[in-house]
């Protein structure tokens, strides 16, 4: 997950000259009004990889905000004091008040990470950590205290690259870095980050990713959050049913689809030939015996005219008719929709040695219904949650869940459409909500950018398709259904 | 935790007859509405005591309402159609419309309980299913379903001869019987049923206890609970930040503290004896160098004039002054007021080898601020959570906790009202306030009651203490003291 934060973030120096006046005056405004009206307290955890900057941007937010109001309580090791008391009470302790605002550092989450990652606790063991952690932030919310939390992510080589070098000038923390560069090496420590983001990322308490390659982004970015999310506070008497908006306007962020090579392409040979044996081996997976202790739940979804239709009929060609089924997912139906939401998806889950496939999912809650408005801010906040949630359960009860996105480029959906309209046998294909829909460019771009970073879990990952080119397309969701059937027979 | 519900709460047929009535005309109107607006759909969980008489109080509530909007949905081991597919797989097909109401028998508690009591699982894997629950039960509230859950409950001994009974007459289901009844004997049982409750006892999903041991009691409860929690939600358009209010008026119920025997006594010469033998033995026991690895929290509570200073000073006498501190409670510092409400108690919590003692506690917040309404009802209804998990913290860190209700009479307390307006070195104990707490007796017992139901958990259990008379309180209280120490050393 947070897939975005792994690309090059960046703003150039000139820009930030730019944007940094507006940002402190909107800062300094904000926590003037927060300290006269005294009616909530702020937490801002600052969390994440080492390397990335914390301790810089924790300087510059103390630069642009008056300092007097501003305290940053940081955790190491317990002093004896702290070690005589239960785990919480120095966090307990150092509470802010109303008015105030306290930056944490080496939070409630750094030793459950810590015992975690290296094995010295179980992964339940950890999951019960998160649940305390969990009932502490709602009762902080419903207690008046803003907690905005933020982890700093880097690429992985690059905070390899950056370990070293502060390994060598710091020689006498090297063994907690050996120790760190070697939990982040193996395999399981971006689940431990996932499964610590997913759990504990509510609507109450909310995970800010900075990516923090660029000093100059990542100091903007943190701004711009504080700034947004306190004024957001300051206008409501009452905590919401958020603590604040997910995303941040102001400032253009790469989103994982900007990292799809779109320019991927195949020729008719090479795909003649690789769509044979694909289409082969998935028909040979699915008639395995074995094949009758899973289900395969398969999601499409994309752009208009990315070629949804044409990649599912080259899935279901090779298929036994029937194993599976297609549905076409379009507005709800009345009895669907006196019903929660992800009743429609459920009714629909296959039971062993079945195949689903959805043409648009259950991701429509947070792609177009929050586009169009259909449903409230809060309802698509905590979908992604109830999604990652509806998704473990599949998983766990041996069921392979599959989920493409596939992206072509505006000028391309616009010679598409184009094409649609001029053959008569496709125009029924094309309907004035596609043009709509179009001119909403922009927010489904972020939505679905945001939907990439929030649902790509290990358990279900998303797979980004080029699909800009049809074949390239249909022969990558073809070959990633086979890699995860035959990962799981 | 629920101890009310092991006390012998009854209904003459006269009573019941007198209240049936108004009970069905409240029940139908309000389904009506529910049906005529569609605007939210309710699910009634049934569980409990086997022989508690779940299906006799079902088949009750279709009697008084209209059983064409009302589906029983009971679920046993898996069909194969269900066992093909994920656990909630069938809770999701079954889910009612807008405006139905849907009672769930043998719904998403009975695997993973099941599961807990028979040894199949592990204490934290039973967690994660109620995380799990917990989530289902919050989407379904998010999603304008009104869950309402019944424990249906009988003091020990009542339930074993009932399932005797059942075990004669229904050879088939003897199997099963004698898992429970065993289950029921063993220790833990009881403990699953609590961690089931308290984890999953939600402002968005409340659990409400039936006393089930006399038939119009039972369906009098269910009926007004069903009724009132009706017409809560149809007032609102939208949920509310509770599901329904925790009580429901309108019945009176024996609580905990009825069972009090307040006759209990102890003569002068006795309790000279017994005083000095446990002062010892406290003494004794905080002498110990293994005291210095745990510490002890002490919070007492009670009606006003009940002795609670009296007893502390019992309490104290033997103890060395430098490692115990008596905190008063009375209304919160501006400093902490500023705070959540917990941090005035947690700043107070004693270092390891140390002993807190509390006049008056952290339950103001369900007894004095409940009742004054110092508090929203959201408020105190999500602070029994709180304080379970924040006692759950201090006993996982060794510190021992205890809690002490002293109980007195309405009647007893007027004399000691009056004994301390004569006495003139007695006149500042006793103030208009007092006298004023005196009028609302009543709601401060229903408060009291609930808050010994729904904090008495098996990590820190309330122990009731009849203290009409002042000698036998002070050695029911050093005694406990002693015995909880001596466990934990």
């Amino acid at each position: 997950m947070f897939k975005s934060a792994e690309l090059p973030q960046t703003l150039s120096k000139q820009e930030f000259r730019e944007m940094e006046p507006d940002l402190r005056i909107g800062l300094l405004q904000a926590q003037l009004q927060l300290v006269e009206e005294r009616k909530f307290s702020v937490i801002l955890v600052i969390a994440g990889l080492d390397g990335a900057g914390k301790n810089e941007a924790i300087s510059r937010l103390h630069e642009w905000m008056d300092p007097r109001h501003l305290a940053c309580n940081a955790y190491g090791e317990p002093t004896e004091e702290e070690r005589l008391r239960p785990p919480f009470w120095r966090f307990w302790r150092d509470l802010p008040e109303k008015g105030e605002i306290s930056i944490v550092v080496g939070s409630w989450y750094q030793l459950p990470m810590r015992r975690h990652a290296t094995s010295k606790c179980s992964r339940r063991e950890f999951e019960l950590d998160l649940i305390t952690i969990n009932a502490f932030e709602e009762m902080l919310f419903n207690e008046n205290v803003l907690i905005l939390k933020f982890w700093f992510d880097l690429p992985v080589d690059e905070q390899k690259k950056r370990m070293k070098e502060l390994a060598k000038r710091r020689r006498r923390v090297r063994h907690i870095l050996e120790e760190w560069t070697q939990f982040m090496d193996d395999g399981t420590a971006r689940e431990t980050v996932e499964e610590m983001a997913l759990r504990t990322s509510t609507a109450q308490a909310p995970w800010y990713v900075i990516p923090a390659l660029d000093e100059e982004y990542r100091d903007i970015a943190l701004g711009q959050i504080v700034s947004s999310a306190l004024r957001y506070r300051l206008e409501r008497p009452e905590p919401d049913s958020i603590a604040a908006p997910a995303i941040v306007a102001g400032m253009k962020r790469r989103s994982a689809l900007d990292a799809v090579d779109l320019s991927a392409k195949l020729d008719k040979d090479d795909y003649e030939k690789e769509l044979e044996h694909w289409q082969e081996e998935l028909a040979t997976l699915t008639d395995k015996k074995k094949f009758r202790d899973i289900a395969l739940v398969a999601a499409f979804e994309g752009n208009d005219a990315a070629g949804k239709g044409g990649a599912i009929r080259r899935v279901t060609r090779p298929l036994d008719p029937r194993i599976y089924k297609v549905h076409p997912i379009a507005a709800p139906s009345d009895e669907e929709k006196a019903r929660p939401y992800l009743w429609r998806f459920w009714r629909r889950i296959p039971r062993k040695g079945r195949i689903a496939i959805f043409d648009r999912s259950w991701y429509g809650r947070v792609l177009v219904e929050r586009v169009e408005g259909f449903c409230t801010e809060a309802d698509w906040m905590r979908a992604y949650n109830e999604i990652n949630e509806f998704e473990q359960q599949l998983v766990e009860d041996d069921i392979v869940v599959a989920k493409f996105w596939l992206a072509i480029s505006e000028e391309e959906q616009l010679a598409r459409f184009k094409a649609r309209e001029e053959t008569a046998y496709k125009q029924f294909k094309i309907t004035d909500e596609d043009w709509r829909n179009r001119l909403k460019w922009g927010a489904y771009e972020v939505a679905a950018g945001e939907m990439i970073d929030r649902t790509s879990t290990s358990a279900a990952p998303w797979t980004l398709v080029a699909a800009e080119d049809k074949r390239h397309a249909r022969i990558t969701v073809l070959k990633t259904l086979c890699k995860q059937l035959k990962k799981a027979l």
